[in-house]
């Protein structure tokens, strides 16, 4: 378990939740009143007559409301077409939901009083999934045999139960207090944890097993939580853009606004999505792997011991940097390569290619037969080596920063705007929490727009995942998303091909995108 | 198994199965039209917006759906919230679905053709219940433990197993083809059949734990039917008003017509409706017992070997007699003990109490200690015993038709009408198919009504599981008829008490209620 905050106290707004107690006090039967005990229950619900009554929680709904003497609170799942009757409580009961960001190498959860909007507590731990790989196409392949898709709806279904587990305890309860679980993940990571078959998902054309998921019982998928906690995964829109995104799309409000703004997420892939009320285009693309841990040598995630800020002076050459926690350097996260390599490039230590000039700074070393530069020296660190960046990861940082800025410009010239029509944009995930957009521009990845612009929205997965836990309206939103949003398939768009050769240098071939970006030491 | 009747040629109007194969055709997935697999096929189907994926069923069917190459048949469960799809073939699936009647003595079920109303073949058993307790009262006792909930719901379960089996085989199929089942049983044999606490039935107030079930899919229940086969059960009443009763509401029609009729169902109880399209009202009584096989220790079920028809002749005093098959007697149905008390009261054999009078019929013995009436002497029967019927067992007769009669008198009376406004009276039930209806009128069981007034519908129980398995306005009235039906408790009304006194007499204390009924030989 990490990250496990007890006691927190934010609260969030609640407008419909899935999961509601509702007061109940009837009647006692009588011989001029001789209703069924199931039926006297649901007939004093406000929405009587929409309202199943699960077969398999009748007797001890039906008996729960007997014993309590047919006045207490009734548990209902407030779910798309129907509501569904699972529970009766003679003192009111505490309604934890639990909110999911199912994420590729990371899962990050809440628990929240649905009745209240608190949260309760929060946690998050590596997706243990990871053991049959790291990437999501190792895990395709994985799957492909029904043994294989097993081994890792388990992991995710073990994951989901040890966070429930984790939270519950946080707070006094029990895992199967938990009521409702809403789930945001990609839409590779969504048939794993469905048991679906993911490897249609990869190949062209590109179609996953499902997009849209209904509602089900928790118990269906092996996960223990209250008797027929319902489970509702955000909808994906495509293979590539998936429930996470949905999920952001939630978190800004972005499709309920007049206004046109940009969302941003970068994880494995970037995922952008440009529109307003009126319309929404998605598009996603490789651009993700250098920011992220685990992949580059050196990355890592935001987390305590990673590298955030780095400055290297122009004139003296120093080099300082600002670690997550102020722990001992361990790697550095994406925004301390991104700050990295801008501070390289206008001190002139890299060229417009992102190439090492060897002798132009003392931290330019060899390591491992190749040129790279030391941010931090091994008496330094808290790995006991130095923490570096060499040319080979360099080259990733650039392919990944051109891939993103060719996605955003070709968003923005299918749907016929410029960046300047943009509002705001919202730069989601660890990633857009701790950047500094500046610099980011300074290296060509996003546009050259004022700063104020950029915002950071944090963990938007989780928040669409919490919003779609506690508000009706986001539950309905959500539903219509998929047929709201056009989605741009990249791999097949040759004037994205075009743009990202463009976008190979610093900021770019064409400096005049980036007239706020200035010309670096020579 | 009893009575598997393959191959029968009965068809029975089709208006919205509950179960359909819709014909899907869909355009393959391609860059331009990357719909994922399962909301395709959903797409692809008339009502999409209503229609639910069950996530147990989700990976199976948009498997199958590729599979298939994106063409075949949608297998839809329509259920009254929403639409369920849970199955996808290549080619065009056989629709079967199961009606049940679930007897507290006897099951009787038939497999139907949903596509086209066919009945493909039927069967019946005896309730495996029984050997917890011929009587639902030493069944609701077992019921008390769990355990004994447990063994009674695992009889039950197992009887309409063998049933689908029983018949899937008889039609080449197997269980895991019947798609849908429905099921009519009293407000006990449901309970029980799902496992519900029954004990607060036959309590005062009489409060059963549920009277409407929501469907649910058979595997719920352990039944191994086809994948999320939906299992729908009629909804009861009351306590002594269960779904076999709303069935034969259903199989009669008498709820959507006009005219006011009456329904008589004699089962272990007495169950009777009035009315009509604007109003109905019921009762039920302990009526049956000493109709009914198990009981009278020469009752049998109508079935071979059953004396169906009996005259005494009122001169001569020669006994004639029929058996159903033409079988050796082995005992006497319901329509043999009311023919044959009704020609013993006009061969003045009996009195107007029902009372044996030793001297005026050669076949009135002593047995065991007790007089009789011989039927059929031992060298005669199938039994090697005599067939008779003796004092205590009359009584019961005469207890019985006096039950029935004041039930009916009843009724009228709280409704505010007279037998003459009735149009038509419906007798359900083996019962019903054989007595003959002027001898149920000369023991005063029946009303004095011309014999045309009264219209043996068969086993309605059956009929109305089969209506509700075929006809979506069927399923529609089913629901609302608990709403519209005013239940009468007899155990509390001081007028029944009255009139069962005074129908204690053949046919009545009161001879002008009954003027078309001869005075017997004296």
């Amino acid at each position: 378990m990490q990250r496990v905050k007890p006691g927190a106290e934010e609260r969030f707004p609640v407008a419909g939740p899935l999961v509601e107690a509702v007061r109940v006090t009837a009647a006692s039967p009588s011989l001029t009143d001789n209703t069924a005990d199931a039926d006297r229950l649901r007939r004093a619900l406000p929405d009587a007559s929409s309202t199943l009554l699960p077969f398999s929680r009748l007797a001890a709904v039906s008996g729960a409301f007997r014993q309590a003497g047919f006045a207490g609170w009734a548990v209902v799942n407030r779910l798309a077409m129907s509501n569904e009757l699972v529970d009766f409580t003679a003192s009111e009961p505490r309604l934890l939901g639990m909110a999911l960001d199912l994420g590729t190498t990371h899962l990050a959860a809440e628990l929240i009083d649905c009745a209240t909007g608190r949260l309760l507590t929060s946690a998050g731990r590596p997706n243990s999934q990871i053991r049959f790989g790291a990437d999501i196409l190792t895990r395709i392949h994985h799957a492909n045999t029904p043994a294989g898709r097993a081994e890792l709806q388990a992991a995710a279904r073990a994951d989901i139960q040890a966070l429930a587990g984790d939270m519950a305890a946080a707070v006094g309860c029990a895992p199967a207090d938990i009521r409702g679980l809403t789930v945001a993940g990609n839409t590779t990571m969504c048939h794993l944890l469905l048991g679906l078959p993911p490897h249609t998902i990869c190949r062209e054309p590109y179609i996953p097993a499902a997009n849209r998921f209904d509602p089900f019982p928790a118990h269906e998928l092996g996960l223990e939580l209250a008797p027929h906690a319902p489970v509702l995964l955000l909808p994906n829109v495509g293979s590539y853009f998936g429930g996470d995104l949905v999920a952001g799309i939630l978190a800004t409000g972005m499709a309920d606004r007049p206004e046109v703004t940009m969302l941003i997420d970068v994880g494995t892939n970037a995922e952008v999505v440009i529109g307003n009320q009126e319309f929404l285009v998605a598009c996603a693309g490789a651009a993700g792997p250098a920011l992220e841990g685990g992949i580059a040598r050196m990355g890592m995630r935001a987390a305590p011991g990673a590298i955030e800020r780095v400055r290297v002076d122009p004139t003296t050459g120093k080099v300082c940097f600002q670690t997550i926690g102020n722990a001992p350097p361990q790697g550095l996260c994406g925004s301390g390569i991104i700050d990295l390599v801008a501070e390289l490039f206008l001190a002139g230590v890299i060229d417009i290619r992102g190439k090492l000039r060897p002798g132009r700074h003392p931290n330019v070393r060899q390591i491992d037969g190749r040129y790279a530069f030391v941010v931090a020296d091994a008496e330094q660190s808290g790995t006991g080596g130095p923490v570096f960046i060499d040319q080979v990861e360099l080259d990733n940082v650039i392919r990944s920063k051109a891939a993103m800025y060719s996605i955003l410009t070709t968003l923005i010239g299918e749907v016929g705007l410029s960046f300047a029509d943009i509002q705001r944009i919202y730069v989601a995930g660890a990633f857009g929490q701790h950047i500094d957009p500046r610099r980011a521009v300074v290296i060509g990845m996003l546009p050259d727009l004022p700063a104020d612009i950029f915002t950071a929205v944090g963990n938007s997965s989780l928040a669409g995942a919490r919003r779609l836990l506690l508000d009706e309206n986001a539950r309905r939103l959500a539903a219509e998303l998929p047929g709201r949003i056009t989605y741009l398939e990249l791999n097949v768009n040759h004037a994205f091909m075009n743009r990202f050769s463009g976008a190979r240098f610093l900021p770019h071939t064409d400096p005049s995108l980036f007239p706020s970006v200035p010309r670096p030491a020579d």
